[in-house]
């Protein structure tokens, strides 16, 4: 493979994790090391920076706080949720992104995201081959959803997966508090694919999970729903439901817009989610005492209850695709391959073509999901457990968190 | 002071916390040491346990599974909502009670909770001086909300602090992370002491706190809030809010009941609470991309984050009422007697009068608010920054928590 010489970009794009952090920081740290790399920039707000020239320098940056962005969760370079045309069609933002390559001499684009973040990659990927500019892109991925495909999990995942384990436990002892009955109702992220969902499972095994659990892997159905609550309520006096904000209904229709404007005129659906509709339906028609949750954002930012595991791979990840662009490598996504066996877990690093991940989704699979459709298989703790483990060992300021304070130097 | 010899019962009552349990180990374990105290019993479900009989034998219990109850939020023993008459109105319950104590020789009555437990405790002690029957009373503090009269603070109230700054920096950070305009709002408890909301002040040192906040020891004018959260997000193109769940108009209603009514005849003041209610309407008046978070009930189980310090100090009201009371004490109330000099937090237990600390209610001082009524001062930093210092050393079983598995023997 030929030697290539000359500055990288490193963007970060779509909704942040508690990790995606530490995937910078691996990228950051192998370009700033490498002899390939003439100079690394970081896009202010992923391809918008580069499209608005707003780049900045990292090599300006205090070594000690690029060390803590392990431990920093959401974007520090800034994100952004854009979508390239198809070049075909309209090409403007990529000459432009072409013109700020060749200004800037860039012969390395790192870019980290999601689904439509390897789609980004793919398309200026391909746009540079056809314009005879050389320049190596690599996707780094990153997303709580866990929808990537080709990739045994996503970093950011695991941190959040591991946020609503402990939580879903923290909660169950909560609502089990008093001898009066109770119905809560525990709202996750995951318009498409239940993997964060079926975090919940997670905490099942220490006697303080849901009793009940919903993924938008299969379609919902309402009757069914309140007869799997009313069952439990009437054995146990509580019930405890984590659901998918994505569950739908056979027809397709998502549960949180059809309830709301079935019952409400007034548009009120962004009045609370789903967990405080189902929960205002629970009532009505049990008369239980009820609770609804949305764990919101909590779930993709609590850094203080990340996996270690999570930080560490989602490093790795970056330094990764640095090293192996600088080898020769473009055109693909550093993806996670790993093994369970006998309780020993491995995780290594490999490369999928960009091609091949853009635009698919990964869902957690049928034979996970009871027949019944209303809980999960020990096949998700065996997956996700290995990926919760280990505390980081995160700074402090006065026992609040020491997150990394960037320069940001625009070059 | 008379040696008194024979059985206690130790009762869990109201809205639980993450350390509540800590204030309850500290009680069993000295009244299991204490040579005065012939039995220790749990009451199931706070004073509904000992109106059943509900007893369980703390003896029982694996000493190292009541060691990690420091670690175990939420009611270990379960907890009532139960208000005792006037005994001048209605003695049944008091009848009842006398009855059990005299059944199984309890001489000594702990009972850990707020305003409403530290009223039950006193009349209950009451009531046996009047009956005759020796028996010695003591209150352990509790309530995140952190209103008990006469103490500095209250256990529990600091790892919700803790739990809410961090929470609050976290979110900052994901609200931040786009180039586009976002107005969060985040509802904090606290009906009516705004201490938990002010705990959001403490993120502002870091410079990842909110922009605004409001608590309801000040009337709230929806007009000038709306002013504010404009000014603000015109200028940082952001605007984060941390609002007590209790803000209520200079009339006295609540924001949150006031406004469902105003504006949805369907009575769906349930779907959602005052944080998506504020976010909505500001998102009509601006126009801004909008998002309300409720920390809901995460804010008083999250032991993962909670303070030490809350622990420790929580542990020893426990043991300090136990032991107080086995010297004699009874009617009081265990306080915290603290100074906060040079940097220097100390904090020793001191004795309150019941009958001065029930249903007293403490506020946030006024001069802590700006006259704006839109912030706080750096007093509320130099007072709940001690309170959250120190990282527990909880117990873990594969990355998750491991909470305490009592026996629960019934008598």
């Amino acid at each position: 493979m030929s030697e290539l010489k000359g500055a990288c970009i490193i963007g970060q794009s779509g909704g942040p994790t508690a990790v995606i952090n530490a995937s910078a920081q691996g990228a950051i740290e192998a370009a700033l090391a490498s002899p390939h790399i003439t100079s690394v920039y970081g896009a202010a707000y992923g391809i918008k920076g580069v499209l608005a020239e707003q780049l900045y320098d990292m090599s300006k940056e205090d070594p000690a706080e690029l060390a803590i962005l392990k431990y920093t969760p959401s974007s520090a370079l800034g994100s952004c949720r854009y979508k390239l045309a198809n070049p075909d069609v309209d090409d403007t933002d990529y000459k432009r992104i072409l013109e700020v390559f060749k200004k800037y001499d860039v012969r390395y684009f790192f870019y980290n995201g999601g689904n439509d973040s390897m789609d980004t990659c793919n398309k200026i990927s391909k746009y540079m081959q056809k314009s005879g500019w050389e320049c190596r892109v690599m996707g780094i991925p990153k997303t709580i959803d866990n929808d990537l495909f080709g990739t045994d999990h996503c970093p950011g995942f695991s941190s959040a997966a591991k946020f609503i384990a402990t939580t879903c436990m923290e909660v169950h002892r909560d609502a089990h508090v008093y001898d009066t009955g109770m119905v809560t109702v525990i709202e996750i992220m995951g318009r498409h694919a239940g993997w964060l969902t079926a975090a919940a499972k997670v905490a099942c095994a220490s006697g303080y999970g849901p009793d009940l659990i919903y993924l938008p892997e299969v379609s919902f159905d309402m009757d069914k729903f309140l007869a799997d609550v009313q069952r439990i309520y009437e054995k146990k006096g509580k019930c405890l439901v984590a659901v998918s904000e994505g569950i739908h209904y056979a027809d397709g229709r998502f549960v949180s817009e059809a309830e709301v404007s079935a019952t409400d005129g007034f548009g009120h659906a962004q009045l609370g989610g789903l967990a405080a509709l189902l929960a205002d339906i629970v009532k009505n028609k049990t008369g239980a005492k009820v609770r609804g949750i949305e764990l919101s954002l909590l779930q993709r930012c609590a850094s203080h209850c990340a996996s270690n595991t999570d930080i560490e791979e989602s490093y790795l990840t970056g330094k990764t695709a640095v090293e192996a662009a600088v080898s020769g490598s473009t055109d693909k996504m550093v993806a996670y391959d790993c093994t369970r066996k006998n309780g020993v877990y491995t995780c290594v690093t490999t490369l999928l073509d960009l091609a091949s991940v853009a635009n698919t989704e990964k869902k957690v699979p049928l034979d996970w999901i009871t027949p019944e459709g209303n809980f999960l298989t020990d096949d998700v703790d065996a997956y996700i457990l290995p990926l919760i483990q280990g505390e980081p060992e995160r700074p402090l300021v006065n026992s609040l968190p020491r997150f990394a304070q960037l320069k940001k130097v625009l070059v």
